[in-house]
Parts: C-alpha cells; sequence; structure tokens
C-alpha cells in the first residue's frame, strides 16, 4: 500500500492540448495487461528530454538521445514488461524497428519518435508483439487518455501516478498534466524510471531544456527507493505551444517564474509518489539537510541517511534508533565534519524532536518523544550540519519484509 | 543460520605465549550473557591497530587511537551491549574510567590499556557494571581462553568466529589465533567491527604496522554485509615475540613472506566468517573484479554489485536476474566504461558460465545453467571490465526477510 497517496482520478486530470494518448494490451511479457501506451504531439510541439547515467543505458534511451536533437518529435512509445537494457545490438535494432513501426502508422518519420521501455533487464523486447499492438493503440488515441496512459506504464506499481495542474501565465490558461511510473531500482541520476510532463505552454526550446534540467535535479534527482540507479530513467518535457500564451523565452520574466513554479510542483508531486509507491514501503521520509558547506555534501549525507538499510529497518519498526542515522551521517564521505557541532531532529505531524547535538545524544531528548513522532507514516529527518549556508532535500522510504518479499519473487 | 561456517572447536584453537584471556558475564545490557572480556598481554608484546573511518568513531576508538601510538599496551578490555558510540564527552570519560580500572586491576598504567565496545549506538556505557565485572574476568583469564572470548565479543552473530594456525618460521613453530564478531552495520573502512589476531612471532614494530594496514585492505576492508560503516570498527595484530624466531625486520626476507602469508590467510578466514554470519545471509557471494584500470575501480564495481539490494534479494530468491548485476555495474561511478566490452560469469561448485558479453546477455547463455549456479550457497560473479589488468576480490552476502527482522527487532 502506498504511504499517503491515493490514485489520481480520472475527471481531475486535464487535457493538454496538443496530446492524444493511447493504450493496448500487447501481450509483450504477459498477457491481459495495459502494456503498450502510444502518446502523439501535435506538430510545433516541443520536447525536453533528461535520461539514466548508468553506463548499461537500455537501448530505447540510446535511440531517444539521437533522435531528440534533430527536434520535431511527434510520438513517443512506452512499453512495459521487458526494459530492453543490456540487449547489444539486437536491442538497438529492436527500438528502432518499433520506431519506424510507429512512423508507418502515423505517417511521420522513424527520427520523430521517442522509444521508451520499462521492466525486465536482458530479455529480449519482442518487438513483433508491439507492432502489432500499435494499430489498437493508434485507435485508442484519445485527448482525454491520461488516466490509462498512468495505468499503462506501471509494472511494479501498486497504483497509478498522475499530477495536474492549471495556472495563469501572461493572461493565460496553462495545462501541466504528467504522468511517471517506478517502485523499485529508484536512485535516479538525471531523471526516474519514467516520467513524462506535458504542457500546452509556448516554452522556447533553450529554456525548456535548461528548465527541465534544474527540475529533475530538484525532483526526480532527489529520490531514492533502494539505492539502485535504473538502465532505463527518463524524465520528458512536452510543451506543444497552443495555450496562446506568448513565447517564454526569458528566464528572468515574471512568467517564467510562473511557469518554472508550476512544473517544478507537478515533478516534484510525481516524483514522490514513486517514493510514496516504494516497494514495501510503509513510511515516507523526507530527508532535510542543511548547513553543508555546498549542496552536494548536504546530498551525501542524506543518501547515505536514505541507503542505509539499518536506517530504512529501524523506521519500518518505527523504531527511533538514532545511532543508526548518526553512524550513516558519519560514513557519509565528509571527512572534516565535526561531529560534536552538529545537531539533528526527527518530526513528522508538526512536532519536531531534537534528538542529537554534542556528539550525542540531545540532554532533552526523551525515548517516549522518538518513538511518538516515528510512529507517523511520514517523517521528516532534519541533520544541521553547521558549516555552512547549503541545503538539500531528498526523499526516501523504509525497508520492509515486502520489499525483500517484491524482489526475491519479481521473475517468477 | 550461518553459510558454511561451524563454529570453531575450543582444542583447535592454539593458545599464543604472551596471551591469556578471561570472560565474565557483567550484565552490561542484559543478564546471563558473556559481555565482558578481558586480554592481558606479557611485557614486550607489540601492538598494531586500524580503526573505522567513520566520523562518529566511538568513544573506545578514540581512547585506543590515543594509547596505541606510546606502545606497551599490555590488556585489551572488550564490552559487548553498548557501543559507547555517540556518546560524547561523557563517552569519553567511560572508556577512560573503564581503563583505570583494568590498569588497577592488572598493576599497569591506564595508557597500557585498550578499550573496545560493541552493541547499542547513542546508549551510555554502564561503566560502573563493567569495573564490577572485572575481577571476575581477571580471575578467568587462562592462556586457552580463545574460545571462551570468541562468544564474549559476540552481539547479534549466531556462532562465535575463530581461526588458528601454526607456520614454521625461522626454524620455530609461530601460532596465530584470532577471533573476530559482526553480523551487520559491516563495510568496514580501514577494519570491520571487531577483529583480534595474535601471534607468538618477534616481530618489529613498523613492519607490524605496515603489514597489518596491508592485510586489513585484502580482509576485513574487502567485505560488505549492508554497506552500514561502523563506528565501532577495530582490527587489532598483537605479536608476543615469545616464539624466539629472530625479529623480523626486513619485508624482502623470506621469514616475512611467509608470516605474511600466514597473517593474510588468518585475517580472510576472520573476514569471511563475518560475512558468512551476515544477518539473515543464506547465500555467500565472491566478488572477483578483473581487468579494471586500477584496484580502486575494481572495488567500486564490486561495492556496487555488493550492496545492491535488488541483486542481493535476487541472489536469496536463486534467480539469476543478471539485469540487475549489469545495471549494478552500469552505475558503480566508471564514467568510461565501455559496456560492450566487458563480461560477466556466475560459477558455483566448480561450475563457471558466461552470463554476459558484447553489452547484453551471451548467447550461449542458458537460464537453466543460471539457475543451476545460482542454487548453490556459496556463488561466485566474476567480472572482466577489459580494460587494464588490476583486480580485486570481495565477498557480500544475500538480502533476505531475516535481515529485515534482525533489525526491525534488534532493540526489542
Amino acid at each position: 500500500m502506498p504511504v499517503l497517496l491515493s490514485p489520481p482520478e480520472a475527471a481531475a486530470l486535464f487535457p493538454v492540448p496538443g496530446v492524444r494518448l493511447g493504450v493496448t494490451e500487447a501481450g509483450v511479457r504477459k498477457v491481459n495487461r495495459k502494456d503498450l501506451t502510444l502518446i502523439e504531439l501535435a506538430p510545433g510541439a516541443r520536447v525536453a528530454g533528461v535520461f539514466t547515467q548508468n553506463r548499461f543505458c537500455a537501448a530505447p534511451v540510446q535511440v531517444c538521445k539521437a533522435h531528440l536533437p534533430a527536434g520535431e518529435i511527434r510520438a513517443l512509445v512506452i512499453n512495459t514488461g521487458v526494459a530492453n537494457a543490456g540487449t547489444g545490438e539486437p536491442g538497438l535494432a529492436a527500438a528502432r524497428a518499433t520506431c519506424e513501426a510507429v512512423a508507418g502508422q502515423l505517417g511521420i518519420a522513424a527520427s520523430q519518435v521517442l522509444p521508451f521501455s520499462t521492466g525486465v533487464i536482458l530479455e529480449p523486447l519482442p518487438v513483433e508483439r508491439i507492432v502489432a499492438g500499435l494499430p489498437a493503440a493508434k485507435a485508442a488515441l484519445k485527448a482525454d487518455g491520461w488516466f490509462d496512459a498512468a495505468h499503462g506504464i506501471m509494472t511494479t506499481d501498486t497504483i497509478p501516478k498522475a499530477v495536474s495542474r492549471q495556472v495563469q501565465i501572461g493572461g493565460k490558461t496553462i495545462t501541466l498534466t504528467g504522468i511517471s511510473k517506478g517502485a523499485g531500482m529508484i536512485k535516479p541520476n538525471m531523471a526516474t524510471m519514467l516520467g513524462f510532463l506535458a504542457t500546452d505552454a509556448d516554452v522556447a526550446q533553450p529554456v525548456l531544456d535548461a528548465l527541465l534540467k534544474e527540475v529533475a535535479d530538484l525532483s526526480f534527482n532527489s529520490i531514492t527507493v533502494d539505492g539502485d540507479t535504473s538502465t532505463n530513467d527518463s524524465y520528458i518535457l512536452i510543451a506543444t505551444g497552443q495555450a496562446g500564451n506568448a513565447t517564454i523565452a526569458d528566464t528572468a520574466s515574471a512568467d517564467y517564474v510562473a511557469f518554472r513554479q508550476a512544473v517544478l510542483d507537478v515533478s516534484i508531486l510525481l516524483a514522490q509518489a514513486i517514493v510514496r509507491d516504494g516497494e514495501g514501503a510503509t513510511k515516507f521520509i523526507t530527508l532535510q539537510i542543511e548547513g553543508g558547506k555546498t549542496r552536494e555534501e548536504c546530498r551525501k549525507v542524506g543518501y547515505a541517511i536514505g541507503h542505509s538499510p539499518l536506517v530504512k529497518t529501524a523506521f519500518f519498526a518505527s523504531d527511533p534508533n538514532l545511532g543508526r542515522i548518526l553512524a550513516a551521517i558519519g560514513y557519509a564521505g565528509i571527512d572534516d565534519l565535526d561531529v560534536s557541532q552538529l545537531r539533528v531532529w526527527l518530526g513528522s505531524n508538526g512536532e519536531e524532536v531534537l534528538v542529537a547535538e554534542k556528539g550525542g545524544r540531545a540532554e532533552s531528548y526523551r525515548e517516549e518523544a522518538g518513538a511518538r513522532v516515528m510512529a507517523a507514516a511520514e517523517i521528516t529527518v532534519r541533520v544541521d550540519l553547521a558549516r555552512g549556508d547549503a541545503a538539500a532535500t531528498l526523499w526516501s522510504c523504509d525497508f520492509s519484509y515486502d520489499y525483500v518479499k517484491i524482489n526475491a519473487d519479481y521473475r517468477s
């Protein structure tokens, strides 16, 4: 069960003018499963993407990187079941064949198609099943297809993830609707497992590219479930330009500031949804690291806490086992860290408890207070490193029996 | 149940002339538990130590680092139950008080005592119970106390860990006997949770110091259970000099070569014993990484595989989910890694199966072969990075329900 996260309501997902989505059952790996999603973009849409830094990056990621710079992207095709990663040259050929088939269906060029795959690594992609499923996906294309698409990209996710917003920019109503998927192999490096955010705003390409990088860093690149960086992470930002606003081309403009905030808000919610639905998760943990010399060292400390199996199992047990948090801070890799200066708080439900200072447990700390805070499903760990002004916020989850169960059983 | 590891037999542990050991129940944290161990060294023993790099290093580690350089160490005192880490100034005072009490019992100086603690972090050390227990520990001192001491330093260990060897050096019989403990919070950085190795060899202090660093790197610093570097890791090498051999002072001598090999063999067995008894472990995994440009990058790849919760749960399930291994290699942090060149093998019981090459699954690979190899309790993952001549070997274990159970329950 995801932590304090409900499935989206279909009616709450605004269509984005210029985007149509269609989903079908192609039987990629199992039958009776919505596993093939087609997204069609109207001419003129601008697209930006960030992708995994994993050296075993998947074949579709390699094809995306080749197709994206040319611009004029008109379609995205996403399959689940098989990740088409670690598949060598045959995998690349399969990803290209998928693009060719989509191009044939829509009357566009193969280079205008971005392919995405998610699922088991190292299995060959059954491209013939995807090709056979495309006509049904095309027939299903509709403007209000976001709810279906959120289902269509799920793997071990227990609920679909979608967020939709409307904001006023330059006197026009701008829509942003996005979907994401992922629950395990989650420690994105540049982007998450799969995330797609579309808007009808008119945004200049360089602005869109730079904004996506910044926002990905503050959202999908700030979450972790198990510390495993996937081979297929991709986050795509689409701007169809059909809202009629003046093109957003100046990052100093009020329009840009409002647009950036809307993109950031939606991206953070989509990223957090992945953590809330993290494999086996029972707790949603916010790691707020302050007082660092650099943002990078704050992230190091946050990830040390967020990845520690000992900290994660203590959260699962609602056990305020503070020593494990201190140990993780201690091995985070800040060689000149003065542990006598730092302070650590645990918080939940509006209460914050100082738990450590002066190199040890805070004098004012009482186990009852720690136990009370830890009993909540949503908990914040705040660390003041007391050595600078930099800060970073990460989101993580706990480690439960169900994580082991899910991952010991995944292929069976 | 530890993986292919039996408890030592008391009779198989050779006494080391110049070393006596005594164990008692001091009730440090729980009653009816052997939790206090005293080790007395004859005058003239030389001692070398390596300690955790965790910034929250425990109070006893700080005291050890202060006492060791002066030499003339005459006693080691080890308590379980409470780690005396994250305890600030009061923790340091408690560690020093422990040394004073030992000094009083044995008629030596407090600076000749090395203190060690292991157990729960952030709890105050009940020094009065340790002091009260010391007379009984002293009364129990005996040359053949290694078996008792191996029990006396256990925490979440399921079996005691001890190794003993005799070798001929310079015409003399040299004895090496060591004990270790640890099962969780294991990714030593310089040393393991606690390890003690004593020999009656006569070894010059600089040789002893340098050898310990080298051996620790190849043994305790090459294991991982959960990636959590403890606050209390310590590995101590004692040479009492009572064997009558010519002092080993030249690292180019045949005596040194034989002695180094014996110390290394025993250290690796003691370190591997910790992994075999890793919390919840059902598999013992050897990670043999070859063909790297540097040993450090081989270790990076090994640790990425060894720490990945997805790889570890796949081993638990005996599932040859090779994609997870490739993904871990891909995110290990070698930016210019050419995945089309590397090869990966899985091996067990004398059989080795090529599973990946040319960026994907090996053509010759058959799932049955992978499943057969993975069914064993002891498995080797061999990776050829195909970019140089460096290599590294690490040892790790799988991730089971019991790991979560043990660590969600540890303080209860």
